[in-house]
């Protein structure tokens, strides 16, 4: 029941040393149930600690003499948008878990860092609530598509109106993955899920909601969002060569590198080992957002040296706002921004596009 | 003493988050001396901890828009015979040791559950007893041959006449494995072995009980039984190239890959390790039953698509039968079931016969 | 404020088992802040840890039967100057946060071993105070250039005036690594730092030091330093071919191979994988030191193996100095002459020659 | 003092689990600095751990049908003389620090075995002492050369009265390893060496007794000692393809690969590692045998099918001596005996040539 669901509605501003501290942290103002539901991952946890550790698959090599002054240049610019750096706002559902003041909080954070926010289709906030906070930034729409083209359509209308950049079709859970914390916690949605016609989500189990929406997704819907929409479209939940094949043929605009952070396939490759097949079966056709595992700005780092052009992350951003709200948020990307400059000036990296030229060091089958 | 252990009787629903946990649940209701026997390896545990770590050195990648509705179809059919999925029963020794309803018990809840079980020959309970709760599913007899052939004569008498489809040939226990569990608890079986007339079992040690059966096995063995019974034969225990030649050219139906869960050489490869050597060496001349390690529905996904037509599973369903009776046994094999679902539904996977056709990813060298 | 500032003021003797234990033991006689400033590193730690660990990536193998009477000859000479062994003394900056005699006490105790010094230009102690330590052994002087060439120009004429043989360009700290464990003890420099002109260091933080000394530094300032200095330079903290082609392409006499003992850039590569690279890229054009992870005698008989020409050591000898004083500081380079004087008698190494000239066996890829 | 040291004086049967049970239970019954002495390696111990470890860097697979009546036949013979099996006593100095009936007992044990029995030169017990347990059973003679020749003349003297059928050269101890644990306890031998002219050995420590003997080993002392002796000799200590040549140049006319039981030089490669590369370089020319890490009749397997005619075990033998006297000498024996024969058995290995002849599993760089 919603109304026994205590979290925090913490509005202050956060020291983050580094974003580990923050999960530690965040789990003492965040209640089990919501807790369980937003850090854990499938079944043996194998692939969401992979995600994390995969990032030494790949190393970095510091560069000397290559006449840099601190601090290099981290912004970038996404389909004419000016960001202060490549990282963004992932899609998370129902913020409101981890801070009353939900994905408004949130939004307003990134809006106030100057980056994408994607306002997911499973917020506990409406979607005009959120586009109020956009303050000029760009903001995109996660779509959890509907077994009823209309109300696809309806969602659709809903956030062109509060004009939405892109459309992020999440592809990778038309089932629930099978996540022990939850059957552990017998988590159910305390708040309501405004933004989907199909489903209130209150009292509801995550496989129920994922239930709801449509389950047999297919390249017609890609075409269908796209023609519908007129905007562009990411396909995300990309691991493969194949599938990078198949949504680029099925029109997608971009391609989001995801395995939804560990939650859904265990025993699945780390998304950051995934990156470097889809990126080169990609071969620079269309763009790639990647996300799962981001903890660090060397993550980050990596990850542009490894194809992406963006970079997003959820977990560590939603443990700031349960511990800072839009502040919490703020600092958030402020740190992993503060970190990525470092391993910038280390590496001898001017700006974001020398980040991408830069050549990793395999490691793939080290100790 | 057989009346002094004291074992489980349960027969009752059972929830199952995972069958880990039942492994330590039923640590509490069966005897140590049957907990020991039934759960632990030989040597050094290196082979047992081996077979399901294995199964990461071949991983998974998600697949999207396959336009696949939840559920895919989990269902097979093997030598004509309907099963609800491929998961089916492996040969365990004296299921008293977990739940005094014994292997009739397990039987009616693979019955229930609808797929093959495979009666040992060193059942605790008569195989009528376990024949009387086939309920038109198969049953397998599995064969610790005789060193008196007329005695094997009269136990595949036994299984014709009680309707055996197939006999499973155990060829990898001519000595017992160096399993020092046993040894610390200086087990010795508490209850009979009526199905094998050269040994009633109570009082001895696995080894004597080994011993008691047929050690020096040869092709010929193969032959003989596959005469005799006109029944199909499957070789168990099989993890070579060269065993997979002999086997099949001794006339063997079927190959049976196991390590005999990890119970009998120690230092030796993992059993999933194996199954890619002998599914290659095959070349689908037969089918391929496989077990050892299997704990998870993504394990049974990996080696169907590693090779496997059929995953048995032991040691969990014997937990199960501890803490909920046959309700216990039904509910190890839907839980197995429900987790290869979602590894079909997100791996894009319709049917056994794609998951059968599906790449793993190499990771046999990682971290 | 240095006042509270209370280290250790020990001179002693000191014996020493191996080095990890000093480090456990200095712990007990180093403030909190202090102790953290030299023994941590950057980030998840996860370069240093391989700083380490590293070395296993190359193993050695016993020789027999090669005539050697113990001890072999471990001295060696370099640029005309005789050192009674390859292991000399990395800069490290303020020695006085371990020992209240700071670097005169490690100058001391280096020149009596015998081996090279290298004054640091964040020394804490003035620049005549560590020369008239030097008794006849050879001193360099690492450099953090200025942003005012004028005031590079004065630390380079009083490092010429007092004897310095060799100038180390420090490259790798254009930025200070993200070093937690001085932002979870709030370090600031409780003492000052009187050979750079541009910055006292007092109450300043590692940052701020470092913002205070040039940032963007190319080519031309190897030129620039040696021009004016008429000293032979090292480019220190090299870890690629292509650093190794600019660095000699700038006309540097040496490569210091470093990364900073871990604490610049984490998610990097280990030094001594580092130094195989750039070994192999120098051909033997210029002299190589090493540094970064040498806590043994094997360490050093590994690097020297892998193409350096001299190793070293920081750490370990802070913790001598903390623990033991100018004696402290000599016994541990005795105790990693004695370790790599049992290392090259059982590798049938007669000499230092011989040691570079010896095989390692590749083990990169091992558990 | 030796009279301060109080160790056991065992003499009982010994039921064993496993020897690694042995070097936990030992450690109650034999003084710190004695057990210190006997159980430990050099420096970081990171050699002695792969010595073990390194034997799953080979795997066996199972076999079946093979015709196997258990026991398959486990003896073997050497140079004319029949063993019980392949594995036999290793030189050990002063078993007196184990158990106070020193090496007569462990003689005695040995014999009643049926295997070959080294004896050290830095025995505790006469030459006389164990030779008059041999019982019909081979003993061979380790030898730690003396300075001078003639008194290495008098030992092999000794050697040949007393029947000894082969001189062992220790030639990878020309100096002591790195030995913490005897540092920490200031070990210093508390008996007597009766053998060595050269040394008496109490009160002195290991690096004191190595350096009294001769440190500058070369391929001329093997054909003196061939040459005076009449014996076949073995150069013990090789581990490379390098060392094999030299030590079959110099005549020698048998290898042992060894590397002192990781108490000699750290950071070098697992013996068993070693194994590979000198039997490869051999080509069969002379025989092999093998030691160091041997804790399982497995281990004993895989080296034998590496290229090892015999197996000598060292440790687990001493802490059966410190148990049992002779009869936990014999019954150490007798496990790893019953462990290989289950592995044979398992395998399909009629005899010991099969052993030899097995396919092992490459799992070098496996997790």
């Amino acid at each position: 029941m919603a109304e026994e669901y205590k979290t925090s509605s913490a509005e202050n501003p956060l020291n983050v040393i580094n974003v580990y501290d923050l999960e530690k942290e965040a789990a003492n103002v965040i209640p089990a149930g919501g807790y369980g539901y937003i850090s854990s991952g499938a079944a043996d946890l194998y692939t969401i600690q992979e995600n994390i550790k995969a990032f030494n698959h790949k190393l970095v090599a510091p560069r000397v003499l290559q006449d840099i002054a601190f601090p290099p240049d981290v912004s970038t610019t996404f389909w004419g948008d000016k960001l202060t750096s490549p990282i963004i706002m992932a899609p998370v559902a129902a913020h409101k878990l981890a801070n009353t003041q939900g994905e408004a909080a949130t939004a307003k954070g990134v809006s106030r860092y100057g980056t994408i926010f994607t306002i997911s289709s499973f917020a506990s906030e409406t979607y005009e609530a959120q586009a109020a906070q956009a303050n000029g930034q760009p903001q995109w729409f996660q779509l959890y598509q509907s077994k009823d083209d209309n109300v696809t359509r309806q969602m659709l209308d809903v956030a062109k109106k509060n004009g939405a950049k892109a459309i992020v079709l999440t592809a990778d859970a038309t089932v629930g993955g099978y996540r022990e914390a939850d059957k552990r916690n017998g988590f159910t949605f305390p708040v309501g899920l405004p933004i989907v016609p199909y489903q209130d989500g209150v009292d509801q189990t995550m496989d129920n909601v994922y239930k709801s929406a449509k389950q047999a997704l297919s390249p017609r819907d890609v075409a269908f969002i796209k023609d519908y929409s007129g905007l562009p479209v990411f396909v995300k939940g990309v691991q493969t060569a194949e599938d990078t094949e198949l949504a680029i043929a099925a029109g997608a605009d971009g391609i989001w590198v995801s395995n939804h952070g560990g939650r859904q396939l265990d025993g699945g490759v780390a998304s950051f080992d995934a990156l470097q097949v889809v990126a080169k079966a990609n071969r620079k056709r269309v763009p790639i957002v990647f996300d799962s595992g981001v903890r660090r700005g060397m993550h980050v780092f990596k990850a542009l040296a490894s194809g992406a052009d963006l970079v997003a992350i959820g977990r560590p951003v939603i443990y700031g706002l349960a511990l800072g709200g839009s502040q919490g948020v703020e600092a958030v990307f402020k740190e992993l921004e503060n970190e990525l400059l470092i391993a910038m000036q280390l590496t001898g990296s001017h700006n974001i596009e020398e980040v991408k030229a830069t050549n990793l060091i395999d490691n793939r089958f080290a100790d």
